[in-house]
């Protein structure tokens, strides 16, 4: 049975880079050329959605090792895009990519079982997610259940810790018994992934944490030795590689970077709209994934995995 | 526009009763007539939780004001899943009964408002629920998209307030303040909710307050007097109509108290196993929820909706 963390980490080593992909499509922003091509429709938006997210990753294969779908913006479309999604899950893993699956599931007991069937694993599960992003806000034993599944079939899980939004202290940065909220799920996880930790000392059960709180990705790596973040935030949401340079161990693991918009809709802004336009909004993808690539290896422990 | 929660207090007057029948269709407990006319795959149990459901649908539909449909269960199954919930929301309110889509969406900003967008109201919205359980740990910008496309479309939230599991303390119950995370999480809600309350003096965010938790109940009852509950946790987890007394108002609105299995797989426990069995299963769904309605009238000032 392969180890979600362990393929991950790998994957990282091989492409040298923890750049994630984030999938985020968007009817409004499309390329012209391609939504076009469309009808106005739940029909016809999921098939622009499937086209899309299939050009972005033709365009980042060879480049990085993990892309992450937005589930919302596939679900907001009904069945026909929740079968969009599933498409597009299936097409990045045939292209050699892993897939985080962004849906934040949360519930509890025999409830959560059934969205970790459905949703952890490419071979077992109807949604394919090689992980799943979940919320911990019911407890130890909402989480429980995805763990089990996830490591009966070399799937992972990134658990809510601190997250990017501007609104995310409100519980989060409470402070009970002299922690904070977020501490006391970072403490939850990392026991977890202490539990599960494979041949690169990370375990199964990884933590979303925010590039948009840098310093608390400082702390956070600190409590959590053996767990790997999903950083969030890079690009649009205003972190750069400085922000997120905390979230990775000595050797440049520990960590995958996710910027979706900036990425995938390149093409809309400044140089790369400049040099690429919608027509060849894919080169645009790609060109700024490589600036992306380059940021982070030379301004955070990224830059390891490229012997810098 | 309609204001969700003055039509659910409406619905409860009209119907006498506050109880919310949960479809959670688990395919090894389908009357095994059911479930032996469909073949075992995910198309196939799709189609057998379609008729199942449509089945609990018949035979509840004059009896109470709301049903509350399990997202895991079909989701678990793929978009084949995905396109027999639709169905049956859309079902149930044909029979006139309202949806609440448990499905405890969280996300921030646009994402959010995707989900939102995609699961709220049902002439606008793909997955047509006439309301949504929502997550807040990622705090009040997280809410906020939910709630403006809730208010836009006559639709409402329930939002996890405090959950009837045992783990549910983990997080909700830390003290933070002086106050627990749950009673944070209350005042945002019971502000949001005082900001659109209707007729009945219920604004359309609701809370999840569990009925394994009446000490709770009642203190959440005083501290959020425009804010409707949703009780899960009634029957197979449990609690019974004195747990539950402290959820509602004088009036006996308030609240209304959700059971799943116990009254969708009657047919398999004690009494009503005898009386119908699996052929007659439908006669058993109505049967516990007679008695589950007759319970909460006599043991909790649900009574008042009957005159009692």
């Amino acid at each position: 049975m392969s180890h979600f963390t362990d393929a991950l980490a790998d994957a990282v080593l091989a492409r040298r880079t923890p750049v994630c992909v984030g999938l985020d499509p968007r009817w409004e922003q499309l390329p012209a050329p391609l939504a076009g091509a469309h009808v106005d429709s739940t029909a016809g938006r999921a098939a622009a959605y499937r086209e899309f997210c299939s050009g972005v990753i033709d365009a980042v294969a060879d480049l990085v090792p993990v892309v992450k779908p937005q589930s919302a913006f596939f679900e907001e479309l009904g069945p026909v895009g929740v079968t969009a999604l599933v498409d597009v899950i299936a097409y990045a893993q045939q292209r050699g990519l892993l897939v985080i699956l962004d849906a934040k599931r949360g519930d509890i007991g025999s409830t959560a079982e059934a969205y970790a069937r459905g949703m952890l694993g490419r071979d077992a599960a109807p949604w394919r997610g090689d992980a799943l992003t979940v919320n911990p806000y019911l407890g130890e034993d909402s989480l429980t259940p995805f763990v089990e599944v996830a490591g009966q079939r070399g799937a992972g899980l990134f658990v809510l810790v601190k997250t990017s939004n501007p609104g995310s202290g409100l519980l989060q940065d409470l402070v009970a018994g002299e922690q904070t909220i977020y501490r006391h799920t970072a403490a939850l996880v990392e026991r977890m992934s202490a539990e599960t930790a494979g041949r690169h000392g990370y375990g199964i059960v990884g933590a979303v944490a925010g590039a948009t709180y840098p310093e608390q990705l400082v702390e956070l790596r600190a409590a959590m030795p053996h767990t790997w973040f999903l950083v969030p935030g890079y690009g649009s949401q205003g972190a750069g590689a400085a922000d997120v340079a905390g979230a990775f161990d000595d050797r440049g693991l520990g960590a995958v970077v996710n910027n979706s918009r900036a990425l995938i809709f390149a093409f809309r802004r400044g140089e790369y709209a400049e040099r690429f336009g919608e027509a060849k909004w894919q080169d645009a993808v790609a060109a700024a994934t490589r600036d992306m690539i380059s940021e982070l290896a030379a301004g955070s422990p990224a830059g390891k995995l490229q012997g810098k």
